[in-house]
């Protein structure tokens, strides 16, 4: 697998080891030694002749031998030197624990850069600096100061964040919880999340991927890997901060709409990660990903030994989403065979309060047959009768046979299952401290299946005129214009296939009328100027005009008012348009994130789509499934469908407008934001018109 | 205080006490000896001398004296004896843990009533059957088999399911969680939860009230009740299970968007119930609301030593709308003055990795002080340096001195940081573990100082003609009519103010042109039939028709298409009505709830209703302030405030609309649903025109 070295090596070498009890230098190789670890480990430290037991050495020149791995604890300015040694030697794999670097200020991003030119030009792969170093359990490694070896387990860990990387041991060692590896991984100088998590993939000890994250340092490849892996083996992550940089300022209706979360949200989707917003919950998903098999839908059965906890399963099902598992004739037969007569055999299965292990064993051997049943939740109260170790003994002994379907515990309480919580916990079920996470990590299980199972992702290149909407795009920023005016905005639309209505510009009354008349009635007027984005806050659209003097009056009354209201705007005339009063309005729109590029957005349209926040968003490029999907997403959907006998419109049409737009941004980088508001849709077989249009560019 | 003699007997008598381990009887007399409960005890049971060391009697009479609280534990059967006992003595309070009545079948029920008939008739106040028992950890009173006695704290806690009741007893027992009193109360024959809020509210050990139910005795009196307590001590509730009932079969558009939860989620609005969706929530919210003062405003700072522990803070203060408080010049400049140069002096303020407890202890006496900080969460994980047990031990000192706002821990780590969550906890600052749900705590915190500083309920009672509308909801249900029709349902609107459009029914083409030539162009055509609740479904409503021939010609086609559609409806002619085409449409709707009565709803109308479910509901009868926060709280409400230079609607309008729709469902119980859909509003100073409305009616 890749990154061997750092996760198996034969012989560590720490350079800067200590003999002061408290130091970091200390605390390493005490760790490596205390874990018992099986290789050959060189402390490096001129000033000192043994330390532990262990001979020493004044550099890593006098091992008389290249070592695996090399951690590196000495004071940043002395790292560079230490690499240098790296580097002569060969040495494949290094971990920089030493903070000081770009965390500090501009000399120490300096010092940083410095180790990166070094390894990469040595082909010495680092991990850190300012890290807490590397924890393999299964072979016995612990090359960090972040506590004791934790036990050995199916979930590899990575974190950007030490501190809270030392929490989580602490909190998995006294819970029993197992990795199997754990890498804090620090200022990423070279080894980065991306890195980390192809290793991880591509471990067979490896069954779930956790980790934190601050930043992410190339946005594009870590969509990319993440969506491939996710199909393999499930992602999980904290993420603290989002992207704010894309919200401010924004011109559009998509930009003022995507919040600083909304590009973070698009990239987990796409590539399947499951978003965690708490160490306990990551734990929570993390065993039942680690033990169990995934369910094959998303029908609940619950057992318990007293009906509140059993409502209490019950309520989250529904507020979830789940549905509660309607038993078969056979199962309820079976479970009435058995159970005492006031037991309650449809679900959730009521085994009673005075129920012993056998009665949980036979439930739980029935309903996990149960033809209806995807996932099985037990729940234990601890009453008099309870035997909570036998029954944790039976659930461990019935899901070992019976390996098909998931199967989680809720044990209620602590010191009075505390027994029984072990030997779930060894015998690989998880336990859960409410029925309403169990419920909760089922939920996320499933909606993972269903990530798994979406159609393959082709994206459709359409047959564009892409000259054209170069041509317009760059004579906009040669000229210095960041908003391209509505004209214009519409010539790139037509270019990527888009139909716009007939209109022109006019400046004088008559000449409007003159327009209207080639058009046809009913007109649009609209104030045309470069410096009015919101036309309707300033009365600068009038709809629905039927005559030539009606024509005249709006002419000369937006010419008369507007420049009283905005002085400073410069009004270049009143655009007369064909009026497109048929059909529904809807926006399509983009906004570019700094880091993960287009994010596409569709909506009610309108001017209520501000109002009403009924949205959604995708990562570009789309596929016709994801351009669908992103319709599906809102409430506006049911509308655009028909209601109460009203026809429907033409969804095809719409996600092929997404699509089309995803293609133009995809092609243009030098696109910032767009919105086409509205678009204009009728029934099934006809073509939408981009009826008004917004695109910010800025050169790249 | 109220329930005295449950909550401070002199002396406790045991009817059924039992020489037998594991024996319930046994278990309660052994419960109340370890706790050290200092006043006399009797055990009773005719078979034995004495048991643990305590004379046994054989009945209670033989007692020689009467007992404070009798708790029994004799089987069902035997239990009426032992009430009658009880009477005859004058005994006050018993506690009947006894199970085997209501919840095991018609016999049990019948048994129970027995029971309640004895004891109202001679005023023994009874909890249970069915239950655990009462436990008051500062009286040393343990008469329950739940478990050991927990320490002594400031939560009362009710619950209606004994076994979850045992399971909290040991999750707080091994966390030492104390209480005030704990109370099972089982199948509430006469004690309810009513009973039990209001002893504990009158407690002066109680300064939260938790509990867990599962069903309401008494809605109203519950709300009443609830509300009013709400408003001195906070009530955190689990409550499983919603009101089914309602959303069943619902003919209305409000009853089909009132879910199973809708009732229970306007109850807890109305009366200020903090809902918990798990005992672990409900423990984080208790914890802070038991020793911590309510901040007076939203605005958090964070005190941290790992910046990845700061940003998951920061970042669930954005997600639950809190305020993250910018530190005023002074606070920063304060900070900066002792704390190392590197440290993060805003907000949150990161006292680095290497921080001692001097270093907390500083910045909390500092950001407490800060004008702009309400509440305080300091964060702690655990590194090389870093000194837990004084660190915890400097924040109690803190908080001690500084009282007026609330300080929260979330230490992160289990081991590490184990002797010092002992010491917060001692100290009464609430440790959480995991930052999110310290600032989760104080959202709930923040919600519930603005509930209590709401403005005083005054419900309007406007002048209607209430006779009129009886009249002819009495003539409906005469005539087994449950769906009135619109031409009634109208009457009913006019009689409590509304206004609606002008219209009569017409049979032929012909007098429908000349309705329609009296009403004057342009009108609506709708088809008439009491089978046809969902005319456009069908097709059957035409709207802007502007000439005589057009209303001859959409009549035809009503009248011959429609009962192909339908070729059972009932079809009485077309509804020729004032086309109200000015204004936005939206809908006023009631869902009665058959334990907490009228729900009423608004969102916007038209029928977008059920696809756009904008709706908000609210438990009438509602005040001015309410009905115009129902408009607030959807996302329409924007929209009627009028966007982009359009103007906006009359709001107060609305508002009274609302108030007045609540009057009639509140005057006329025989309503069981309603819509007003489209409630049609204009500009501020115009009438809103009641279009359409469906009134469901039933005996009551």
């Amino acid at each position: 697998m890749p990154l061997e070295k750092f996760f198996n090596p034969d012989s560590v070498a720490i350079v800067g080891a200590s003999r002061q009890k408290g130091k970091v230098g200390y605390e390493i190789l005490k760790s490596m030694i205390d874990a018992g670890y099986p290789g050959k480990i060189f402390p490096v430290n001129p000033n000192a002749d043994e330390i532990e037991g262990l001979k020493c050495f004044a550099n890593l020149k006098s091992l008389g031998q290249r070592p695996d791995l090399v951690v590196i604890v000495v004071p940043a300015k002395a790292v560079p030197d230490v690499m240098q040694q790296c580097a002569s030697l060969g040495v494949k794999a290094a971990v920089i624990i030493t903070a000081g670097f770009k965390e500090v200020g501009e000399e120490g991003k300096k010092l940083e850069q410095q180790v990166a030119q070094i390894a990469k030009r040595a082909g010495v792969r680092v991990i850190g600096p300012n890290c807490l170093g590397v924890i393999v359990p299964a072979n016995k490694l612990n090359a960090s100061f972040g506590g004791d070896l934790p036990a050995v387990g199916a979930t590899g860990y990575l974190s950007q964040s030490g501190a809270l990387l030392a929490a989580i041991l602490d909190m998995a060692n006294a819970n029993g919880i197992g990795f199997s590896k754990l890498i804090s991984i620090g200022n990423k100088a070279d080894i980065d999340e991306i890195d980390i998590i192809e290793a991880l993939a591509a471990d067979p000890d490896t069954k779930v991927i956790a980790g934190y994250l601050e930043s992410i340092t190339d946005g594009a490849a870590f969509v990319r890997q993440a969506e491939q892996i996710s199909q393999k083996k499930p992602i999980l992550l904290m993420k603290s901060g989002g992207t704010a940089a894309g919200a401010r300022a924004a011109s559009s209706h998509t930009g003022s709409l995507a919040g600083s979360e909304t590009a973070y949200e698009c990239v987990f989707e796409r590539a399947g990660i499951i978003r965690c917003f708490s160490i306990k919950k990551q734990f929570d998903f993390a065993q039942t990903f680690a033990t169990q098999p995934l369910p094959r839908g998303q029908k609940v059965a619950v057992i318990t030994n007293a009906g509140g906890a059993g409502i209490m399963a019950a309520d989250a099902v529904e507020r979830y989403g789940l549905t509660f598992a309607e038993l078969s004739e056979k199962t309820i037969h079976k479970l009435r065979s058995r159970l005492p007569a006031a037991a309650n055999v449809l679900n959730p299965i009521d085994v009673l309060g005075d129920a012993l292990a056998d009665r949980y064993e036979f439930a739980l051997d029935v309903a996990i047959d149960g033809p209806n049943v995807d996932a099985v939740i037990v729940l234990l109260t601890p009453q008099a009768m309870t035997e909570p170790v036998a029954t944790a003994e039976a659930i461990v002994r019935i899901a070992k046979q019976k390996p098909q379907k998931p199967v989680l515990a809720s044990f209620l309480g602590v010191s009075k299952v505390q027994k029984a919580v072990e030997i779930l916990r060894k015998g690989g079920i998880p336990q859960y401290d409410s029925p309403e996470s169990a419920v909760l990590t089922i939920k996320v299980m499933v909606d993972y299946v269903r990530w798994c199972a979406r159609p393959k992702r082709i994206v459709r290149l359409f047959p564009v005129n892409r000259r054209k909407a170069e041509t317009i795009v760059e004579r906009c920023l040669r000229q210095g214009v960041r908003e391209i005016g509505e004209a214009e905005s519409k010539e790139i639309l037509e270019a990527y296939g888009f139909v716009t209505p007939k209109g022109s510009i006019a400046t004088t009354a008559e000449q409007a009328a003159n327009i209207a008349e080639q058009i046809g009635y009913p007109v649009v007027l609209k104030i045309w100027s470069p410096d009015i984005l919101h036309k309707s806050d300033v009365s600068g659209v009038r709809v629905g005009i039927e005559t030539p003097q009606e024509v005249m009056d709006a002419f000369d009354l937006m010419m008369y008012r507007i420049p009283q209201k905005l002085p400073n705007a410069k009004i270049l005339g009143v655009l007369v348009q064909e009026m497109c009063s048929t059909g529904k309005e809807v926006i399509l729109g983009m906004n570019r994130d700094p880091h993960f590029g287009p994010l596409m957005m569709f909506g009610m349209g309108g001017t209520m789509v501000e109002v009403l926040k009924d949205v959604s968003f995708y990562l570009a490029p789309l596929t016709a499934d994801e351009a669908r999907q992103m319709l599906v997403n809102t409430r506006t959907y049911k509308m655009l469908k028909g209601v109460r006998g009203e026809k429907g419109v033409d969804i095809d049409a719409i996600a092929e407008g997404l699509q089309r737009l995803s293609q133009l941004v995809t092609e243009f980088p030098q696109i910032k934001e767009m919105d086409i508001n509205p678009y204009m849709v009728g029934p099934e077989g006809t073509t939408p018109i981009a009826v008004d249009a917004r695109i910010s560019v800025e050169k790249v």
